[in-house]
């Protein structure tokens, strides 16, 4: 099926708005995979899962105490305790065997199953056991059904208990434990090509040298690739020769190609001409800062991304246009998954209309500071940062003082 | 070393608040280990880095263009461009080798080392060159040091990068790596050893049959136990013999113990008498709803927490004591780690001054619905529920309509 391939030049820029709503419209789900029920948090339901099974599923004891016929309480007080006959120990997984008759008591713990023919709990609080006479006095009467568990109070057979598209949490799972799923139905985790190109470039792990710089966009991409739920492909650093590019950029396996470094329009940029070649490249420049080179496409059934080299771009167009495509694949939000502070802004920030930015900013007595530095290439300022802001298309900047919304680059709460 | 051992019968229960303070007074981040560099996203840097090297490490373009001496374009305009000889091409990873001398120009491409002679980049756009002639016409004048990145202008030799107790995010490690981190120190990861007790117990992917029910405690513990960035040791189900408990509680691998089930004072609750015996059992009943039987304490150099058998305690007697206690054994933050959000509240939530309550709360129409359900042992109303209310001890209870802070089970933001 031939693809609308749409070059621009980059006297054309895309708005950010529309790549976005490009992206959204053309990404659903990956399709489902069976799960190990250990494996499954985190991870997003298939389908809608309905339990086979009552839970409990049996009457249990909601109290260590005495199952008896309740209605055999009536009347019972301190001053005028009412005796039973104890006739044996209901414990949990090791029920009483028998039927409990009128005048008689089984001793219970927490979770047992209620013996046949009890239909109430006193709780031992209330009661005296006199174990070498075989009795128990109760003195507070307690009416049928009190202290007991009914079969399915948890969940019920038949019921509809997660629904498709649920992010499973660590309680979701527990219940799925509870009602004897051994394996789930989840979205399958988008795989995710990682294609870093650059002569000038050593693996992660060595010394910068001379003329050469360690890779650090891999670093920071396989990190962000495995917050977003995705897992990374291996992957090496490529020379910038077009036909190892091409190559690595039509892996078969990835539902996702990422591709760093050569993404813009200059000698050595070949990803643009390739893809555009290979596939569809649906956007080439876009009006943002940083990364206005970022280049997007389709190849195959994968989305690609070109990534602009300047690690600060790098990580901006990922979480603008890869982050939420991938979380969207495998069927999480595609909305900004950090968390977000308020904080007045310490010195204003000049944009321009028609161009989002993504300015990082620091946190100083309870303002955000935005770091003015010499551009993208500056990976330490988003080590300082404690986030960022986004400056929207419609704005020409944001004045000083006013309350900024900061999308935080940390996880915790501090303590 | 004897240990304060502090037996309290549940007639005297404990504050939240005292427990918490005596958890947070023993608790210290553990020693270091050394992880490899792609392994250190969300770990806890042990130790301040210090970078050995610039970043660059040589002075480079900033843009695609020609790298002139600066001066010598004083003057140049459209209407009067000013002509180079060019000598050759920088790219990254390949620096022209010779030097920039007067009327000459190297072609360069971002990232690039500037040649020894030029102190400026002209930019691609205000230039023409002729390809045949070996000349270039610039039409725009730069100053010396234009559009060239300086030897430490990410970061320089010396400088302390990031500092010991850092939750390294994905751009922290791309820095470590662009400095020629190959491993990094960072605070070794809790072991958490669960023993899980009851003869009831199925485990995790059986199907429930007869009198027995499934393990859903470890599994959800698991999953806490894991976002809180702690591993969980091997384990198995053990039934509820004093002997297999007092084993699986020692073990020497771990750094805490979760016990499960048989933390109250009735006939089958061996742990608690395990621990004061084997170690020192700091607390035995707390203030609290659900959760009250919980139990702490320590044996040799673990923290050993008695949590309760019935799932929603164990959930929250985990998130009130064992999960801070481990996030800050790991070097994280102490503090709730959930997103939290605000909503009135629907129904008003009764409590009791003296005792905290951990009220699971679901979301219609924009408030806070207390769920209310028969207690603790119905997992499926922490399925139900967006988050929880704490009720501090101090309240006798929340009004309706009050503003209520719930503490959010869901990671994601919607869409």
């Amino acid at each position: 099926m031939p693809r609308d391939v749409r070059m621009r030049g980059f006297a054309e820029r895309a708005d950010v708005e529309e790549v976005e709503s490009f992206l959204r419209q053309n990404t659903t789900a990956l399709l489902s995979e069976v799960v190990p029920l250990l494996e499954c948090v985190g991870r997003v339901l298939a389908r809608d899962v309905v339990a086979e099974v009552d839970v409990p599923g049996f009457p249990r004891s909601a109290m260590d105490g005495y199952a008896i016929r309740g209605e055999e309480s009536f009347g019972a007080s301190d001053y005028d305790p009412i005796a039973f006959g104890v006739i044996g120990t209901a414990l949990p997984g090791n029920p009483y065997p028998g039927s409990v008759e009128a005048g008689q008591a089984v001793r219970i713990m927490t979770g047992a199953p209620l013996p046949g023919g009890a239909d109430a709990v006193v709780m031992a609080e209330v009661c005296q056991e006199d174990l070498k006479a075989g009795r128990v006095e109760v003195s507070e009467a307690v009416a049928p059904r009190k202290n007991v568990g009914v079969i399915g109070e948890d969940i019920r057979k038949g019921e509809r208990v997660l629904f498709a598209g649920r992010r499973l949490r660590p309680q979701d799972v527990g219940l799925l434990s509870s009602i004897g799923h051994a394996r789930v139905d989840c979205v399958r985790r988008p795989r995710v090509a990682l294609v870093i190109t650059g002569d000038e470039l050593l693996p992660a792990g060595a010394r910068p040298s001379g003329a050469k710089i360690v890779d650090s966009n891999s670093v920071v991409m396989r990190g962000l690739v495995d917050r977003d739920g995705a897992e990374s492909l291996p992957f090496q650093i490529l020379p910038d020769v077009p036909e190892r590019i091409a190559e690595a950029m039509s892996n078969q396996e990835a539902d996702v190609v990422l591709v760093s470094g050569g993404s813009s329009v200059g000698q050595e940029d070949h990803a643009p001409r390739l893809l555009s070649q290979l596939g569809s490249l649906d956007f080439h420049g876009i009006s943002m800062r940083p990364s206005s080179p970022t280049g997007i496409g389709r190849l195959g059934d994968a989305f690609v991304f070109l990534l602009p080299g300047n690690p600060v771009s790098c990580l901006a167009a990922y979480e603008f246009f890869a982050g939420p495509t991938i979380r969207r694949l495998g069927g999480r939000s595609g909305a900004w998954p950090h968390r977000v502070a308020s904080w007045p802004l310490a010195r204003k920030i000049a944009s321009a209309i028609g161009r989002t930015d993504y300015v990082r900013v620091a946190l100083e007595e309870g303002h955000a500071v935005p770091l003015a530095t010499s551009g993208a290439s500056i990976l330490s300022s988003t080590v300082r940062a404690v986030g960022a802001v986004i400056v929207p298309r419609e704005w020409e900047g944001i004045a000083e003082g006013d309350s900024v919304e900061v999308l935080l680059y940390d996880e915790d709460r501090s303590e």
